[in-house]
């Protein structure tokens, strides 16, 4: 049986802008957690969208047979960085069933999440 | 293919009476972050329900293809405010396809959320 | 168009105790966040399943048509009070369709949430 | 009526090193919140996944009609514990339905949880 969905979405999204660092230690890291629980190389593009300008991406990804990736999104380089400081949404297309989950992680507290969110999947 | 849902529901609102301000660094927003994925631009009406009294709404807004928009609860002014201080649940519906998530900003933390959640769509 | 469904449960539920009042501040609310945006009353039945000991209830609530009801699970005392420092998980079964969200308040932030999350509906 | 579903899946999961204990009174507890509300016992497979290694389980587990358990992961150790400091996700497989949800508990705040997220069913 296939446990999961190939298309994903996570309405919210937010990277802290480096430069507001006052409190250096409340930095937060956004990551998308990614489970592919089947028999194949799941191979996942993730696409970013914004309130005033064209989506980008996608970032090609691939997580393995029943391995799981924990993707921050700071971390994601190519074909260009996420803008910092801006709202933005995502949504992780798959051609192999997977399982996606947000998480937004507080440096202050030793990898404790601050929050995490299943996506929505369909 | 089509990504999304076109109605939605956030049960739980709630945004703190500005009075109650012992705090002001504690003030936090509510915040429902809706994408639009798809080709075309979606027409969105936000309706708030109560406890003890008849909805608020439909508020009218658009967000444009391929587009995000984070909208603030307590910016939303017509046809009126929200009141604050005041329990009330929302319900979303969209003439296309998107997808909703429910997210409380806490301004301590330089726009890090407090707590997001998936809306129930349908 | 009939929003939500009937049949809901929140799998994760505490009260913390009332005797390990240290930080009396820091006392939290679980709450059960229920809208019923459909033309007839709710009836519901909320029922609390324990680890050791068979489930107490059901709670009868009535949801009034187009009204929202946040309900504290340390507030239901008819048949009888949760008890409180014990793991639970609940049921909220309605007779018309309505949306279920699970919270819990943290009195020190000014009835700001500490986390919620959608329940399970089918 | 069946409530619940059979195949559960959580994305996000970390329990962190215990010898980063400069803050020991921030441990947090990765918790998985079982409901089995149906008249039979239901019996549970819990495996976990990796980033860079094989899957560790089946982990079982049996709730019986009609009770919750809250299961700790670091309390898993048949056939072996999961180790610390590393990504995981999980997935529950149940032979009857079942309700799962995802909490992570701050043992600061008097076992309040921290963030807690409905697991992917189907």
């Amino acid at each position: 049986m296939e446990l999961g969905k190939r298309y994903w979405a996570i309405a919210e999204g937010y990277i802290p802008p480096e430069s507001t660092g006052k409190f250096p230690e409340m930095e937060s890291h956004e990551t998308v957690c990614i489970l592919n629980a089947g028999p194949k190389t799941a191979h996942v593009e993730i696409t970013i969208y914004f309130s005033d300008k064209n989506p980008l991406g996608p970032f090609k990804e691939m997580i393995p047979s029943q391995r799981t990736r924990h993707i921050r999104f700071n971390n994601l380089s190519d074909p260009e960085s996420i803008p910092k400081g801006v709202d933005f949404s995502s949504t992780i297309i798959s051609d192999e069933p997977i399982v996606v989950q947000h998480t937004r992680l507080d440096s202050r507290q030793a990898e404790n999440a601050l929050l995490s969110t299943i996506a929505y999947g369909q």
